[in-house]
């Protein structure tokens, strides 16, 4: 796609407003600069009203309006949000909670991955949908249900999941007596004598075994990926030649985004940075710093991220416009944001940033989300910049090919091994990649976030921030790699059956980097090791080798130690260590870096290089003498972006 | 009741003490200065130990023994406390809460307001009692029930509230057609078909329709409502000439209480001012500072608040008489303030002030509660002070009739809607009422906190600090009353369906204040936005108006706008702000205002004015040159009280 | 055993290994200094791995290897562990949380005390390995179950333990009358009309009746006790001469382990010093002063407690010999500390400390827990300090008796009290007897913990921290003995029904300190209340007598009487006062106090003197010129021991 332009596009939802206003939207959309809306992912009461009845005159209109407009439209099948009467005729296919809650009616999400009977009523309704529009000119693209997951529902401890699991765990090990010596079930008579006996991990008396959460974490994932195939088939058999899309979240591990990536032609998620600021780790200075902008690494964490789930082709379905309405606080963005979050997801290689909403809506759960128009149908501040932004991206014209520099290695059992065993309260795979991340990037290096078995060839530099189960491929082609390698602490720590390995963590990786894990610390806040300008908490290895040390504590122990090109962290790093590592790293790849002021970010496409401004400050840009600006200048207001040939 | 002299009483429980300790009691009741004594209002089990059978022998000579030392008699219902055998024949009475546990048998109020079986028995022990006593001469009064609601019990899940909230939402809706309109349901698929389909909002997967959640929580203060009427009706109809009071709580905003007060001749209230403070949103400082003297305005909001929930008639029904025992931390009142708070009360124009308990219990759950005794019938700390209030209540008088300055209104509407939809965490009506009142009341500003629907005449000003669904008649009232007026931020932000209006915030209002509230911002903690001597927190309201702005903060923004006489607040206000606007309107409504010392708190009655002192230091009263004291003079010491003619 | 020399051991599980390994095991084990080898206490599924089906082959041959290389075995009954068959016969048998949730299979403990099914297997398995190994040479004492209690088991609402406990309260109370009677069930109408009526204390509405919770955790106790009973005898039958142990943990109150302990020959205990200190009260300032030590006194409290609770044998079963996997964070001991913990055992009389466990395991729930191997076979850091420590052991010879200077009292009723009605959040009779404690060790005083009817006999202080339900019998000793005691706050604060005393508190102890409390104040944290020198916190009484104050506030309370040898402490006292009063009462009682270095403990053990040093600097012990040592000297290292003749 890069050498096409970004589209811009909108979520729109016909049934919450009177059929009068479609046309006067839909022309209010193409003239904004919209070529893509999508609408129908939550409209199963309207499609559907009774249970086989079926009521399509009002979407055909609203499909005929949108197309009659120019725009291209995403079809949702609404599998997210299965009415009352589906509900009452099976009540079994609700999730269970971990605490043997049922999670009912009355929102979204309240069906169980594993329930055969539901998941035969989405492949019903997804049928009739594909079967009603599949071959219908406006349709360009489906997406399949509706960020699968979202509110803690991959999870289910329902009795259909617990029969699935049995089904699944009898597939991957056969016999009981192998599940039994995988997960070490002798330990405290843990040993079952067949698969019926085995149950979720959820209401046990203290934690359980480890490896039976982790295998109903996969299960989960897995379960998760089977359902969104069932209806991918039925799509793609019915409206041949459009996209597979599904919308994924922020910062969200509890499925396999690589795997389910697969069954896409293009992967999408859903970029709110405030809620995901407000919601996640961040710092309470941090919180307040970016108060109306976001961390300057979330947006940009995910494009790199989910570029990387589905062969390259990814946009970004749902674009925060405005204040949301779902986080502990809501702030508005600072003006400018939008259209600056928009032409970042550009500068990522976004084929599409569509906003989610066209306009708030007066009534239910997220009346307090903003939209692109005001429930007034005024023009709201969203819209302004997304016209401004329809202008930029006209004046830039395509982005050009993302560069290869950076590699990231990021795998979703790294979240699940953590979140499992933590260890040291708050220790996730997800933010130590996350920091990695923010490092490079300050930098100003370009990054690519890959899973464990992506090609590795014209990378300057691999980054495996925490990877506990490490597979022997990846040290092949970590030794076949020529340029520096940094692997993080816990790397391969953990076999796949959830053991500590024979020869101990990095366990595989020791024929590269010939070390011993012998022990590990966790500390608790505010208890800090302190090397030269660096300060160790959270966690720290003991090691055994014969390796030289790169980077020490003032106490003598070894924290950062290489074998040639690799270097091993033995420590939860601080973003000082970090940065240190990354200069030395892109020295010795020859890849340039940037010394960019607080809060600036830049990023390559093609010949284009854009630098954002997420600081309250005005900034200089580290350019030198004048290059060609197709945007903005070296001096860059809060909130502004610059464009230039490189 | 303004011309006679405010009564002081005792809650006692004859069934916890030896029968033979009775007369003293009684006779130490009497000669302490108490008149009025409440009992029964737990004893279910002593009255009816079997079903079926009495037992009123010892009750009739408890109410006899009273009696016989002049004491009137409030007695209580006891349906606070079904008894075990009562709970064993329908079990299915207990309310379940949101997770859908049962909440049974073991301390008191296990019964769900929407249980008809218990319905009728609360009918059938009030019958019993009011037929037994209901003309009676000791009997001056009735208390139904005791603290609805405490224990976070008036909403109940339980089937039998499900199948009330059906019948209840379609006497409201008529149609389900209606009903998903209102609701709207078409968002997210969640519309119905028909009433049968509807259950409680909880076990959603993620939060339910607030719309929903609304409906719910006026159908469970209705529930209240409806089951007090039963009991009201019984004893009022046999016992023709006597009081029906209920006791409420404080902070205490689950069920409408100028609703149930209009089923009431007397409205009283349980004052805890420590338990209170402890219990709250107080700052830690405004905790320690007022430790044992509780913050100055927890009372006197109660005592404003109540009085204008039942016609003007009030009393403080259970009276601190030093620690408690269900805070979390639980210190003894500075000596004082049982007697400060006893004037208080009657200052504001209670016309009882009845204390809790006679003698501390040694056993079961508040064995650690104060009572005006010791549980060894020593006279404790309470007494002492009692006695010390009833000799200042003789030289005081009668107090004379409130005064009317300023109308704040306060609706519990307003507290639904801010529970069920904060936006930002912790946005809450109540307190934002509290607040402000806060302000009025350290200027020295009389106050009375009214109904949406209270007559306006006679006040100097209004206040309306939070009132999302803004009826039109008090628009209309508004516009014809003459003084100014001040409305606050999310007022007039929801129409009754919990929609926002078509015309935006403040929707009815835009007649009167032609502004329309854009966006609204939530900061979090410590995000802060500064003004001249103003800093602002918590909410931000971004406004569209030809209006002038009033105040405004640094940046720019407006947060204070005026159309004539009404203000409209776009944040949420600070102290500093609070304070500047206060002292404008009483300027211009020509009401005297004071600068109080901190921690201090004046309040007139008649041509009486009264001054409490709640700080830690003597302080001297900005009294010009020697009014006419009754009670104390002009240098107040701690937790010591003035009364002067004005 | 105070003439033999203190013995070395290990927890081992044979079932975890290949059986190639068990030799080369047991000859290492015996080489580092070890003799005693604790196995099988989880091993039912290995033992029976089908209903009925016993296979003891394998265990055979590692009881016979562990024989062969000298080391004596520790036996434990697996009945911690039923497997998943025996569960699924009977699924009653779990416990359930105060929730009504099942506590399953998955980890262990998933069984209720009063399950009467499983109480027969229990017996049927702890037979069967008795049969089998009762009169096996190598056999040298058996441990029943494990850590009863662990992740909060004890107290079970189940329908088992309902009935159980209508029974128990029919036993102790005969009639209903005397029960509502004892309670004080007439507050509430809680009276019940029989056994019958009568449910376990959860799912109330509010708190339930004290009493109600206090019967239930006496009742729950002694179900633990009767529990354990039914396989003492059993085991006890079959091996004789053979000691029967079980293994307690730290800090842990939920059942009266003086109780257990009769059933015992040995009380042993679980010593994970840093876990602790990570998990308890402690304040953040302490937690990282002692990151890598633990406080210093929490391993010598448990090791005085546990050596009252079984006639004065005692053993640490399992020693934290690294990190450990189940606290919040879980740092390394400093090096050293192995050796200082488990010469720290011997100075307190010890006759056995055995490691927790042989080979850290790579799977299942405790992989991350450090063992005196690593899981690679090779000696972890633990195997270097048990062999210093074995060496050390060695020089040092038999400890000799410990001596009898501080009488500390704690009663398991204690903490079932103030766990039920704590009155100030966090009040906890546990932490003051911990930190009471703590102030006599900080002068280098040597203590017993003992319970209240211990005899007193031999002490120069009795020191009483907190002791609610104060018996008769110990006042009658207390006026006999004739050294100084201490006595402190809410001691004779309940009677055994849990009433206050009818001549108010300290109840029985009115006739040895003639005071009564006759109010008492929870203060919030913050709330200081100062004297000269002393800050009171967190709790204060208001008392009323004759006698003298001690010590007082600046505003003229007491807060410490005499009456003669015996003072009452009338507050929670900080560590300033604890430490004058400490000091003015070993004055008295002749005892010599040491002014100790910060962090520095000293423990006399017959003629033996030892010091340990928990802090981070070198100190130079308080000892007059040049003793005689055996460890160490006058100068101690961080982490190092010093042990001398005095």
């Amino acid at each position: 796609m890069a050498d096409e332009k970004m589209r811009l596009g909108v979520c729109y939802y016909p049934e919450h407003w009177p059929e009068d206003w479609w046309a006067d939207d839909a022309r209010r959309m193409a003239e904004m600069g919209l070529s893509r809306v999508r609408i129908g992912e939550f409209a199963w009461s309207r499609i559907e009203p009774e249970p086989g009845r079926f009521d399509w005159h009002w979407l055909d209109r609203a499909v005929d309006t949108l197309h009659a407009a120019g725009l291209g439209i995403l079809m949702g099948t609404p599998t997210a949000t299965p009415p009352k009467w589906l509900v009452d005729r099976m009540p079994d296919m609700v999730p269970l909670d971990a605490h043997g809650r049922p999670r009912g009616f009355g929102s979204r999400r309240h069906y169980c991955f594993s329930h055969q009977g539901y998941r035969g009523e989405a492949a019903r309704i997804a049928a009739a949908m594909a079967d009603r529009y599949g071959l219908h000119p406006a349709i360009v693209g489906w997406q399949i249900d509706n960020e699968y997951g979202c509110h803690d529902t991959v999870v289910s401890y329902s009795p259909a999941a617990a029969q699935a699991f049995r089904a699944w765990l009898e597939r991957r090990y056969e016999t009981i007596q192998a599940l039994n010596a995988a997960w070490g079930n002798v330990f405290w008579s843990m040993e079952y004598r067949s698969f019926a006996e085995i149950e979720p991990p959820n209401l046990t008396v203290t934690e359980p075994n480890p490896a039976h959460m982790l295998d109903f974490r996969r299960f989960s994932s897995d379960q998760v990926v089977a359902f969104h195939q069932v209806q991918a088939e039925i799509v793609r058999a019915r409206s041949p030649g459009r996209d597979i899309i599904h919308n994924f979240m922020g910062f969200f591990t509890e499925f396999d985004h690589h795997q389910l990536g697969r069954a896409l032609d293009v992967a999408s998620w859903d970029s709110y940075p405030l809620g995901f600021l407000e919601q996640f780790w961040f710092s309470p200075e941090e919180k307040q710093a970016y108060l109306r902008q976001g961390h300057p690494d979330i947006a940009a964490f995910h494009h790199d991220l989910y570029r990387g789930c589905s062969k390259g082709r990814w946009s970004v379905m749902e674009q925060q416009p405005g204040p949301v309405n779902w986080a502990p606080y809501n702030p508005a963005p600072l003006p400018g944001m939008v259209r600056l979050w928009t032409l970042e997801a550009m500068a990522h290689g976004a084929e599409l940033v569509s906003y989610f909403r066209w306009r708030q809506a007066p009534f239910a759960q997220e009346q307090m989300h903003a939209g692109l128009l005001r429930p007034d149908r005024a023009d709201d501040q969203g819209a302004v910049e997304a016209r401004h932004a329809a202008v930029d991206i006209d004046r830039i014209g395509p982005a050009g090919a993302p560069p290869r520099a950076v590699a990231l290695i990021f795998s979703y059992d790294a979240a699940w091994v953590t979140d499992t065993q933590p260890q040291g309260r708050g220790f996730s795979a997800l933010r130590l990649a996350f920091e990695t991340y923010s490092a490079l990037r300050r930098r100003g290096l370009d990054v690519d976030i890959v899973a464990p078995d992506a090609p590795l060839d014209g990378y300057g530099i691999v980054v495996i921030p925490c990877l506990p189960i490490f597979p022997d491929a990846l040290v092949d082609r970590l030794a076949e790699f020529g340029g520096p390698v940094l692997v993080g602490p816990r790397s391969g720590s953990k076999t796949e059956s959830f053991n500590i390995p024979p020869n101990l963590p990095p366990g595989p990786l020791h024929t590269l980097v010939p070390l011993r894990v012998v022990r590990v610390e966790s500390l608790r806040p505010g208890c800090i090791e302190t090397g030269v300008g660096v300060d160790v908490g959270k966690w720290l290895e003991h090691v055994e080798t014969d390796l030289p040390a790169e980077e020490s504590l003032n106490n003598g122990r070894a924290i950062v130690y290489r074998s040639g090109r690799i270097r091993y962290v033995a420590c939860w790093p601080d973003a000082a260590l970090l940065d240190r590592l990354v200069g030395r790293m892109a020295a010795e790849a020859g890849l340039l870096t940037l010394d960019l002021p607080a809060g600036v970010r830049v990023r390559r496409a093609g010949r284009l290089c854009f630098a954002f401004n997420y600081s309250h400050d005005e900034v200089r840009l580290p350019v030198a003498d004048g290059p060609d600006f197709i945007i903005g200048g070296a001096a860059l207001a809060p909130a502004d972006v610059a464009v230039w040939r490189s």
